[in-house]
Order: C-alpha cells, then sequence, then structure tokens
C-alpha cells in the first residue's frame, strides 16, 4: 500500500501511458470523492474504461507503486501522479486567440481544478485588445514576451486560425513557451524543446467515422 | 502512382495509425491546394510532423498505396482515405449542450469542409430549447430519437458537464447513434458496438505539463 517512488528516467514512460496518467488521476480523484482509501488495478481500470493489466503497466512505468494483493493508497498515488504531471502547484497559461473557442475556455471553471489557470489572454485583433474577461484584460500578442516574464507562464492554449498559427506559434517560443496545445488545424513547426500537442476536433469526428465506417462495411460492430 | 486498394479487414489498422490518417488528409488536401500531385513518403512525413518510415508503414496498413521510387498520387491518396474515413459524403452530427463550448463548435465553420455537418443541436435547458442559433433550433434532448430518425445523424458531439454526461449518452445510445466525441472530463459507460472518443482539454494540457517537468527534472529539453 506504500508506494515507493522508485524514480525511472521519465523519458522510458510510452506516450500512450502519459496519454493515461490524466485519466487515471481523474479516476482516483473521483474516488477520493467516494471516500475510497484503496483501489485495486482493476477497480481503476473499470473507472478508467480501461483493464487491470493495463493499469499495471502503465503504472509500472511510473515507479513501484501498490502492493501486491492489495491494491493502490488513492491519496498516496493521486500525489505521486500529480507530482508526475507537474501539477503539484497549479502551472499559468496563455490563451493565444480570443474567439469562440477561446471565450469558451476562459470561461471553463475545470482547468484551475486540474492544475492549470489561464492566467493571460492574447490576440492580434485591435478591437479585442483591451477588453475585459473573466477578469483578464485582451492584450496584444506584441506584448507576449513581457506577460510570460511577468506572469510566470509555461503553458499556451493556440486558439487563432490556421492561417495565423505559425506566426502566433513563433511569438510564443521567442518568449520562451515550451508547450503548445494547438487547436488550429495545422501543423506547427516549432525547436526541439518545445512540446506541441494538437487537438483537432475535426479530426476526432474523422476517427470516429473511421469506426462507423469499418463496422458498417464489415457488417460488425464496434 | 496508381493505388490499387487493397482492402485489408481494417480491423488490422493499429490505433495509432487511425489517428493520424486525419492528419495526412490534411496534408494532402493543403498540398493539392499547392497544385502538387505527387508527394513522397518523406515530403508527406515533413508535412504531418511526423517522417517517412511513419508514412509509409502507417499507409501500408490502408492497402498497396504509392509507387516505389516515385511517391504517392495525391489525389488517389485523398480520395482513398476519405472512403477509408467514411467520408466522401458528409456526416451528419448532432450537438449535445449548448453551452459555451457547444456555441463555439456550431459556429466553427470548419467541419463541414472536413466531413462532417452538424444538423442539430440539443440541450435540457428549457429557457435554451427553442433558440435558433446558425440556423438551427435547440431542440429538446427528450426529442433526440426523432432527430436522430429524421436527419440522419451518426454522429454526437458532447459538450454538457460531467454530471449530466452519462444520461445524455443514454439518450444518444437509445436513439441509436453509435459514435460519440465526449468534451465531459468523464468516462462514458456504453455497449460494444459504440464507439466513445475522449477530448478533454485539461488532460492534454495536463500531458503538456508531464513533458515540461521531465524537462526540468532532467535537466534536458523535450
Amino acid at each position: 500500500m506504500t508506494h515507493v517512488a522508485n524514480e525511472h528516467s521519465e523519458r522510458d514512460v510510452p506516450a500512450m501511458t502519459v496519454q493515461r496518467i490524466p485519466l487515471y488521476l481523474r479516476c482516483l480523484l473521483e474516488a477520493q470523492g467516494e471516500r475510497l482509501t484503496v483501489l485495486n488495478s482493476k477497480q481503476l481500470g473499470d473507472r478508467a474504461g480501461t483493464n487491470a493489466a493495463q493499469v499495471r503497466k502503465d503504472l509500472s512505468h511510473l515507479g513501484e507503486l501498490g502492493t501486491r494483493g492489495i491494491g493502490y493508497d488513492v491519496d498516496d498515488l493521486v500525489v505521486h501522479l500529480m507530482r508526475r504531471l507537474g501539477i503539484t502547484e497549479s502551472r499559468s497559461a496563455a490563451l493565444v486567440g480570443f474567439g469562440r473557442l477561446g471565450s469558451a475556455f476562459l470561461g471553463y471553471q475545470g482547468f484551475a481544478a486540474r492544475g492549470v489557470r489561464i492566467v493571460a489572454v492574447f490576440d492580434t485583433d485591435p478591437d479585442k485588445v483591451g477588453t475585459e474577461i473573466e477578469g483578464l484584460i485582451v492584450t496584444s500578442i506584441d506584448d507576449i514576451a513581457d506577460a510570460v516574464e511577468r506572469e510566470g507562464i509555461e503553458l499556451a492554449i493556440l486558439t487563432v486560425p490556421a492561417a495565423s498559427a505559425q506566426k502566433a506559434c513563433d511569438a510564443l517560443v521567442a518568449s520562451g513557451i515550451k508547450a503548445i496545445l494547438n487547436f488550429a488545424p495545422c501543423t506547427l513547426t516549432v525547436p526541439d524543446d518545445v512540446s506541441v500537442r494538437q487537438a483537432d476536433v475535426a479530426a476526432d469526428l474523422q476517427i470516429l467515422s473511421f469506426h462507423l465506417n469499418r463496422a458498417s462495411s464489415e457488417g460488425y460492430s464496434r
């Protein structure tokens, strides 16, 4: 039930495992809310929509966690995963692109609870700059370097049109940002030390369409 | 340069390959826009932010495409990928949850160009039902089965709070929907023949935070 945080090199953690850490954390926080103190790998797998073997394999990449035959101490594992995700203290993020999608994210209360606070919002449109929204003032993207330094911004959420995305990305990189979540449907060119995650909603819909197509063309389900 | 659409069982296509098909399609459409007729795997890999070997491996799962030493016929590959994705004719989608995020998606013109049209919008809030938005009338979720039948809806985009998501999901499944893109941060329980894709923006930010954390704790970049 103890976890020995036998730190591997994080470089060893497979990308698919990294993708599931936030999922496990969310499920563990739900279990905490239900006052559960221990979960075994089957229980965590059921909550996460995966299975016991996958849970054990994923968590094995993160150290020697859990106790055989008993399970994982929920509180310990929450702390461990939050530490691995680097969200024991919240990260500051910039929102770049104050359009409809950006506005939706600014109004969403769920980020702060999950370790990321949007502390600044940028746009290029002079008509938008100066607008107050959710306690923030929309700032010109020309002033991004100052804001990044002043606010300790580490992440950026990019919600600009595809045609403007590389230019906005370049400004972010020049200001020292090392992690970008890109909603524009385009491939960004960044230096090796910058992480980009692509969030392309239309692509997600196309992937679902692939599954529909497969189910119908093969006459079987799923 | 011809493509022989040697249909494998689509069941053989690895999940990570499926995830990249929309990316390749987007890059090919960009190349079409630049009036390019042939791309080799390195060129397609560069555009997609991956590499030649990955492109060849991914596309090999989709049939015998391309000609060795020459490359892929752009137009042929576009058609082939669209067919595999099941978007040669556009798919009809329902938006469930007319909040800020849902509104942002309704206003987004990019889905139709990528094969998915939002043809109906649903909410449970009586104050929202009846509202006209982007040419659609917000409908009570109680009427979803009729709409799914009438409009030929196949996909749903779920943008409701986590606490309401399973109930909305159950209504979608009962109406015959087999593919759901879920923006609520919760695991949905669905029958085996229903595909769910989780779009959790906070989780994406946490994954980026993991990479930041790794870079800083190991004193190396990326």
